[in-house]
């Protein structure tokens, strides 16, 4: 691939292009083969871009976009009424092939129905699923998924998200033979409800995925698997909890340390060492989530992502587009779905 | 109440009745009236008892037990074949009156199905659900809700957990008007499964119960809630995750701090202030979870208790007795029943 070109919806997130333009402008001094057009209102990116004193060239294009998703519009509204948004153009660049992925910060489930409508889902994947890596014991990734686009799933839907994860495992986090496993509430096999009992009886009978049976919210994070399982309402749950804990946490080491004047001190030189792990613990302000089971590649950065954090999520998208992320989930599907029918 | 008489399953936890003997005898020699009956193997009783130079007395009897509910036996296996156990018995206890309520470390899944065929649900209970208190930024506790009796709700399920919620934390936290709100993905209308949406219309339409809306997993350690209701998969993982979340800091702050000697020595300095942090993240080991809908106080341990914790689990039975928490649950459900069949 001589370069890649990837389209940047600037008006997503809390900050909009105020942390998007800028975070384009250090990825395009970082990747010498980045193109990148930035999706949006034309005069405010011009404005910043100049702020750093940058113009615009072959490698940075911008196409002006009326309309803004907003964090709080459903997302039929924005399917339906902002079809000028820098979002939706941001995707046809993608389906139009003027682009080989779409980063947004913007509106998550906005993003998620203008995504399967617009760049459409591969052939035999029911629903796209979100996943993010998190970190673990071991200091390698573990991805969970889904993490809110299916509210609710039935074990076919469970079946190819691990399919996907386990693609997504291997291409990204170069992870021979990945071990996936399902979220559960136990480890026996009586345990859990229908879907994840089905879910677990048909990835028991595929020899393409390695799956190596249930997992317990407590040992998400040890490391012994590589790709972990749920519906979207868990994982957004389970997501969103690890948020919550780590902000108690600080809370509470906060409040007990300011009534021992020894240890506020102490806090004082470690809190720079601390907060970077509590920061960790939410790493899809840092990665992005990816949206897998489109025929293109769509990153989603958080609402609240810093420069660093949106820079990361156009690394991740440069990352899947060079692993070709959603041919090979493609073929792994078709693979895994032929022997079934075997 | 003159005296109140607990039945202790002494052979439930990991380590048995060398925690739960030396805190049934720490709990009498606090409290002066209360009677404790310890069940299971007699000679292992006698043994740990002598060991503290304790003997039976009025307000400390053994009923010997023949058989033990182990960590691994399937709930119908416990219910059907283990009717000698010393956790059947200590129901059987309660039952019959002979105990005020029963506290077990023991089997989870054994207990909730042994204790629902032994005690019965209460009128207009259709499951009992497992409740514990977790910490709160705000100091007071949030009670959350199911921890994983029910690994699938129903609309109906949510509001009669939220119900029972409610009375516990005005009867045991002393929480007047308690704040009542259901785990979510998001906090718009639209969002969740069915099962959520129908409970949220249901509780809305309730008087009696102070529905404050959804919140999502990064609030639930807000105190914005005082209690949060979900169904036991969900709540189930999400109390594990606190638990493995807390690991993984502990674990990363090690690693962290490993490199540099400065550290080093600081956090050798922290380290008892940030383990009793991250110990409080799981307050099931501390408080016990509750098995609320039943006729009858029935207060789980956690497995891996130490004495403290046990003793917790205790006071925690001796508070829902004296409060008449299953009374109240029941009052409660036939006013708000009345009220919808108006």
């Amino acid at each position: 691939m001589n370069h890649l070109t990837l389209a940047l919806d600037t008006m997503g997130g809390d900050h909009g292009p105020h942390v998007t333009v800028p975070a384009a402008l250090q990825a395009l001094s970082v990747y010498a083969n980045l193109h990148l057009i930035l999706v949006g209102d034309r005069p405010t990116i011009l404005t910043i871009m100049r702020q750093h004193r940058a113009s615009e060239s072959e490698r940075l294009r911008i196409l002006h976009a009326e309309q803004v998703v907003q964090m709080g519009d459903k997302p039929l509204h924005a399917l339906r009424r902002l079809k000028h948004s820098s979002m939706r153009l941001a995707l046809d660049l993608v389906a139009n092939g003027q682009a080989h992925a779409c980063v947004s910060a913007g509106n998550t489930g906005a993003l998620m129905t203008m995504a399967k409508v617009v760049l459409k889902t591969l052939p035999g994947v029911d629903r796209p699923a979100l996943v993010t890596a998190l970190p673990t014991m071991t200091g390698d990734p573990v991805y969970l998924m889904d993490l809110g686009a299916n509210a609710s799933c039935d074990s076919q839907a469970l079946f190819q998200f691990a399919v996907m994860g386990s693609v997504l495992a291997e291409q990204v986090a170069g992870k021979s033979n990945p071990r996936v496993a399902l979220l559960n509430i136990g480890t026996e096999e009586i345990k859990g409800n229908d879907q994840v009992q089905q879910a677990a009886r048909l990835l028991q009978s595929t020899p393409h995925i390695n799956y190596t049976g249930y997992v317990e919210g407590d040992r998400i994070f040890s490391g012994e698997a590589d790709v972990i399982v749920c519906d979207g309402f868990v994982g957004n749950v389970t997501l969103k909890t690890t948020e919550g804990i780590a902000r108690l946490l600080m809370h509470q080491i906060a409040q007990s340390v300011k009534r021992n004047p020894l240890a506020r001190c102490l806090s004082w030189l470690l809190k720079g060492r601390l907060k970077k792990l509590f920061l960790q613990m939410n790493p899809d302000h840092y990665n992005g989530a990816s949206l897998l089971g489109l025929r293109h590649i769509v990153v989603k950065s958080h609402g609240n992502a810093d420069e660093l954090a949106f820079l990361r999520a156009v690394e991740e998208a440069m990352t899947e587009v060079q692993r070709q992320v959603p041919g090979k989930i493609e073929a792994r599907l078709q693979s895994v779905l032929l022997e079934k029918s075997c």
